[in-house]
Formats: C-alpha cells, structure tokens, sequence
C-alpha cells in the first residue's frame, strides 16, 4: 500500500473520496529512513524492525494449534530453513505510513505428506517414511490495507491451506497423469461416451490446489476478523516450487517477474479496479442492488456534473472495450463504480485492488454497500517450468509489492540485477543484498539507477528467489 | 462449419448427442472435387458456383431497402470495386456437406459521411464534398450454422450497421483524440474531479463501433428470421482498415493472421464452449434456471455415469482454472453443459461456437432450453497498427474460416504464402490465387504441403489481404 494521500489503498474516513489530481512521481519529497526487516527466508525480524503489533493468537485452521503473529510456521510446516545465503533473500521496509507495517510475509520448505488410498480424511495420516514426502519450497508477500490483521492471518494460515490441500490429492500427482478417480479406480463401460477423457497434468491440480487454498484461507480470515472484532484485507502473491516447476499464485496488484541474463518474463498480472472493470461492471448488471442505487455502472472519461445532462458523452460498459458515446442521462450522475485511473482507480470509491483476502466487513463509507461481492479470492496461477529451463547462476525470480513496481519498472528491475548479482558471487548474502538494494532504489538514494530519481513512499517487500540453487534442492527427495 | 458427423457444429435431431470418439484428421476419404467460388472482392460468383438458395428479399437496417441474396453490396457501402490483382483475394469452397454453401462472405470500400454539428439522426446528411468523406475498406466472412439464412443476412447486413455506427462518431475520430463530449462542447468546472479525463484513443472509438455493429447486426438478424420464419446462426470475422490501422473483430471460430516475411502474427482468438468454460460456467452458476436442471454445470475429463456415484473425480467450476477432485453426487451424472474437447466440444450438446449472430430460436433438442442466453454477439477487437510496419511488398493477412485451419497451423499457411508469392510476382490475380492455392492444400491433393496430408470437408472461405497496396488505399482521401 501506498503512503497518505499520494497513494491510499484504503480510504478510512471523510465523505466518497474527490480524487485529488495525481501528484507527480518525480516530486521531492524529504527522504525518510527506511526500516529494514532483514529476513531469512522467514519473516523474523531484527532489532531494526518495526513495532510489532499485539500478537493475537491466531488459529490456524490446518492443526487447529494456536499461533503467535508470523511466527511458529516453520515448524508447522516441517520446515527446515536455511542460513542466510543459502535461502533467497527476503527485504521489508516499514515506510511508516501506518504504525504497524501493512505488508507480510511467510517462506519455507513445503511438506506434503501422503495418505492411505481409500482412507477417510480424518484418518490418521500413514507417514511411510520421510523419503516418501513430496517437498517444495513456499514463499508469499501479503500487503494489507485498513490494518495489518489480515496480512498477518495469511501469512500464518495460507501455507497451512496449501499443504491441506495438495496431500488431499498426492496422490494424484504422484502419477504421470492424475487419474479420473483418485482412488485408482478403473470405469470401463462399454459406450465410447464415458470413455474418452481429457488429458488432465499433474501442473492443473496443483493450480486446483492453490486456487481452493486461496479460497479456503479467505474464508479463515473472515471467521476469525469477525470473532476477534478487527477488520482489512490484504494482496497475496505465492510462489510455490514444487517437481520442478515455480507455480506463481497472484491476488492483488503486487508482481513476480523472472530475470534472466537474456530475458525478462512477468510471472504474474495485477488484478485492480481497472484490470478487471469488465468483471465488475458485469457483476453490477447482473446484481444492480448491489450498488443501492447510489453508484452507477457504466465508465466516462471524468466524473459527469449537471452540466453534461442531455450531452453525446464519452462511456463503456461491462460487453465493451472500445468506448462509445451516449447521451447523459440523470442517473449517469451518481459516483462511478470504478472511478479514477491508474494508481488512483479505486472500486465504489474505496479500494484500489480486485482481488485479495479479507474485506468481508468492508463497506462504503456511512453506507451498507458492500465491497466483499466484488471482490475475488480465487488467483491466477502462472506455471514456469523450471526444469525445462538451461539455467545460469544469476537466474532469479524476483517477487515484489506494489510499491516496488510503481517506481521500477520490469526492466529497470532487471538491469540492476544484472548489474549487481554477477560482482558479488563470493558474498553469501547476495540475494538478501540485491533485495535490500532494490528497495533501496525506491528511496531516492540513487536516481540514476531508477532513470527517474522516483521515489516510492509504500511498504515494500521483495524476495529474491535464485532458481539454480532453488531447483536443485525443490524435487522430491 | 465440418462436413456431416465428423464435425457438426449443429445436431438437428436425434437424442443428445453421443460424442462419438474423434476420426482421425489424417484418415483416408474419398476425395471430393470442391467447388470455387472466385470472387473480385464481392462475393458474386461464377458458373462454377454452389447452387443459391432462394433469394430472400432481406430488409437493409441502414436503408430500408430490400437486397437481394448477396447482391447490392457494393451500391448499398459506396463501394468501387477494383479489378483483379487490385483487390485482396477470396475463395469460397462449398464442400457440399449441405445442399447451401454456409460460408458467406463480403468486401468492399467502406466510406463514412460526416454530419453537422448537433443535428439530429434523421436530419439529412451533410455532404460537404466527396474529399472529405473518411474512407476505409472492409472485408467479412460468416460461419453458418443451421441453413445459410443468418450468414446470408449478416454478409448483406453488418456494413451497414457498422458504417451508421461509425457515421454517428465520424467527428470524434477525425480529431486527434476523441472529445469528451461529440459536440465539442467543454465544460470546465472548477472542481478538479470533474476535470480530469482518462485518455481516449481514435481507435477505441472505432472498437466500440465494431462492438455496437455486431450487436445491432444481431438484433436485425433476430428480427428478419423470426419474420421470415427462418433459423441458424453464423460466426463473424471483420476487417476494417480505416486511418492506418486495420481492425480485425471475431465472434465465432474463424481466424486471422499476419504473415510477413519473419513473422506470423495472430489478429484474432477463437470463442468456443471450450475457449469460454469460465465464462459460460459463470452464467449457468448465477442463473441456474438455463440449465433447467437438465445439464451440469460442472466439468468432468468425461461423462459420468452411475458407476462413479460416491467416488473422488477431476472436476472444474466456473472459478477454476485448474482441476480438483469431488465426491460425486447424482445431480452430477447430468448431461455436462459443455461437453467433449477440441473439435467435439459441444455448449448443451449442440453448438461448438460461443460468439455469433443468429440463433436467437435455437434450442436443445426436443427441450425449451435457449442456447441464446450463453452466446456472445460482442466480437474481440485487436488493432493492427499498419502505419507502424514497414511493409514489404508480400505482407498479407490471411482470414480464413475454420476449416481452413482445422488442418492448416499458423505456420504452415506462412509457409505457404512465402512459398507462392514470391514467384508470382507479375500474376494480377495472384492474391486470390494464393487463396485457392490454400483451400487446395486442404483437400488433400498435395499432402507435402500440409506435412501431414490433412484433410478438411468443411467449407472453406480464404481472404488473402495484400496490406502494402491495401495500406496505400485506405486512407482518408
């Protein structure tokens, strides 16, 4: 999320937010300090961090276990982390926006256990031998808004949700081709009908897996913002490597892009008010008590005023994406339903992402309009598949929050990777290194890296993932 | 649209359909001789030429005037046919899978007047000299499906609508960016929310006209069968070339691409049940009466039958993108709302297109089950920037129906252009030479040329678009 008013996720308070005219990027503004979060694959803190917030016990669904905040999973998830050089580098900078940071993160070695065929799921599960286990390698960045509380249940609760999810259907993916029936049962009727089936690969259900488990950590969230009375939500962006394939899982409008010595590859799209106004807009015309009759549907140029009644204006709907011209009508002047462009597009004059965790409390200021329906837990997945790749030493998989991307763009991003990793082969925290730089950058120390001198007032949480090392030790062993 | 069982987009009788197991696309048949039409542009055709249907007088939206089959076109657009080897090529092959060629097709010189600033739709047009008309070309092939009747009316109907469309805009497309309001009025309040306006291109002014152009196309279509009686839908592909850019709009399966000397660059996508799972999956989830409890929404690798009740199988909801598995109950033995892969899939067990015009009275067989509701008449628009290319003199765009490329790849109709055209420079008629040339290579006479020897009986229509001479043409003059 972004700081004050230049960039609010989250409007907290005043009347339906006048958008202000958008403050130049390039403005100087006196630099403050960054706080540091140097992590270790995990987001434990050092005596740099920011403040913490109260830790409310949080139950993780999973185990059913209480955990403290952000802390505790790595022993939930079998997870044996490794010293600094070794694992990717992880940075968080506190812009001091809010008082407790907004942005989360959890990483660590993914365990999938493997049960008995034909066994009920509240069966013990049979723990053959540990050589048995499907192991991969798990790292999120959660950015929340409206408050850290719904950041902080994902990055204690998602990972659980996965790993629930994907030992429901091991046993699926221990096979060349997940079977029909996960039982191993074999249907062979005699009418050709019920015999062709499609072609199903291992890669669909682990994307099936990510997507429920974003779903089922949503409604978690929900639950447990209601029992302890708190409120947000939060963007979550994953990156699971698992037989040898990096499986980007993407909620929010934060971005994973893979850098290589000859290529830039985005892993991942951003899902806000703009990205998908045409879900949007469809949702309105399908429910339009959805909108209570105090937001209309359709997109114009500007927000329209009485003096544009009766005018041949600019619009579009939820069936366009060309833009046409009506003729104004009364109802045209209420608040659009997205509103705004680019960093100050907000949904019902509230939110600047579509899709996330959490929010299920959250309405329109001083009204019941709910934002929840418009909101997607489900993400989009993006398989990369690392074992077909000749990997180079430098490969690396950079996932990164918003405030990132709004100063450095994929490229920039890529040449100071360039730039740094191959003079610093000898230093065993590199990729801590080159993520603390990358924040850096946005902090206005060094504008000609940035080509602009932009600087970004945001939270900012970026991992560093090497693919070289990342893949030797991801397969299943 | 294919030749009898093997590939029927449209099961006039009979139970719902039993998919029966794919034929393989390299098996002997009996080779039929085709029968060409060769067009100038036009669609009119030579002695050679399927048998026509009846001619119905069909009603112009745009004029009010009758035409009749397929004739009046160019009069009706302004349009000045040029002779051969001027004008891009058109071959239209009737493969005789029905006594009517389905295929229809339409081209000519598109030309916009102008109005007068604040006059009113019915008030004459202002013709300030013929200079200053905004001219362009336009180029249409129609799918039928169910009879020839709705490809036949949208051939002698979607100029038009499209022209009026564009007519009604012409002002804010001749500036360089659209005005927020088509008179030219401004308004400038001081409150800066009310200023502010997101950038409009030219050319999503002309995309919007594309899209109200098939959808009022549509309406007309769904009008003029019910008062005549008759049924069928068709798929619409488009190409506009207006102001330097050319505009490909695509409902339906047909396809277009570029072919440059070291590129091939697709212009279109395709909209099938299988392309559109999550969308048509959505609708049945929001409004499950469509179903009226005959289909399942769900998605299976295959039918179910009473075998699998109680057991784990893959399945997809309208959410996913990946697969999953679940306990399966009855109501999931229910027909599948889509239903077989690739070329067999099927919407309700009977249409393999989900964006057309036409089939406003189509049904499931023997039920009151509309297919309409899940059809999309709105086209995908993409924009190729013609202005931005430096053409060679072989460039073209090759729009093709689908049986074209059931058995031709992008690259393999590459090929071929480059194989042709550049030995036959002097030939005036070699465009449409070329167009022949590849529904030849589908009719299995020169398997070498395919790679595999494929064979399509389904009617094929080819544009072969030259955009050097094109690009000289269509600018405003």
């Amino acid at each position: 999320m972004s700081a004050g008013w230049f960039r609010r996720r989250f409007l907290p308070g005043g009347p339906l937010p006048a958008p202000r005219p958008p403050r130049p990027r390039t403005s100087p503004v006196p630099y403050r300090r960054p706080r540091f979060l140097r992590g270790s694959g995990s987001c434990s803190s050092t005596a740099d961090s920011p403040r913490r917030p109260e830790a409310r016990p949080v139950r993780c669904p999973a185990r059913g276990r209480a955990l403290p905040w952000n802390a505790g999973y790595a022993e939930d998830m079998g997870v044996s982390l490794k010293g600094h050089g070794s694992l990717p580098g992880l940075r968080i900078i506190n812009a001091e926006k809010s008082e407790f940071n907004e942005d989360q993160a959890a990483c660590g070695k993914l365990c999938i256990r493997r049960c008995e065929f034909g066994t009920e799921e509240d069966q013990e599960w049979l723990t053959l031998c540990p050589e048995e286990f499907l192991t991969g390698h798990y790292w999120a960045l959660f950015d929340g808004h409206g408050g850290p509380a719904a950041a902080i249940l994902a990055a204690n609760t998602l990972h659980s949700c996965l790993r629930q999810q994907l030992e429901a259907i091991v046993e699926g993916m221990v096979t060349t081709q997940p079977p029909m029936h996960l039982s191993g049962r074999c249907v062979c009727p005699s009418d050709p009908q019920f015999v062709e089936e499609k072609g199903i690969r291992t890669e669909d259900l682990v994307i099936g897996a990510l997507e429920s488990a974003f779903q089922e950590c949503d409604e978690v969230i929900g639950r447990e913002l209601e029992a302890s009375g708190q409120v947000g939500g939060c963007t979550a962006l994953v990156a699971v490597s698992l037989q040898g394939k990096l499986y980007v899982a993407n909620a929010g409008d934060s971005r994973a892009i893979l850098v290589r010595r000859d290529e830039v590859r985005p892993l991942s799209s951003e899902f806000t008010p703009e990205t998908e106004r045409q879900r949007i807009q469809q949702l309105a015309f399908v429910y339009p008590e959805l909108l209570a009759g105090e937001f209309t549907r359709l997109e114009f140029p500007r927000r329209l005023k009485g003096d544009d009644l009766g005018q041949k204006v600019l619009f579009r709907d939820h069936h366009m994406s060309g833009w046409s011209y009506k003729c104004v009508e009364k109802s045209d002047l209420k608040y659009p339903l997205i509103h705004g462009q680019g960093r100050q597009a907000r949904l019902l004059g509230t939110l600047a992402v579509s899709r996330g965790l959490g929010d299920h409390q959250l309405r329109v200021l001083d009204t019941d309009i709910q934002l929840k329906p418009f909101l997607l837990s489900v993400p989009q997945v993006t398989v990369l598949d690392v074992d077909q790749l000749e990997l180079q030493e430098e490969d690396v998989v950079i996932m990164a929050t918003d405030g990132l991307w709004d100063v450095l763009s994929n490229e920039q991003v890529a040449r100071l990777v360039r730039s740094f990793l191959p003079g610093n082969r000898e230093d065993p925290h590199r990729f801590s290194e080159l993520a603390q730089m990358l924040i850096h950058s946005t902090q206005g120390k060094d504008g000609s890296l940035t080509g602009e001198g932009q600087v970004s007032y945001d939270d900012i949480s970026v991992f560093v993932i090497p693919l070289n090392s990342q893949h030797q030790g991801s397969s299943s062993h």
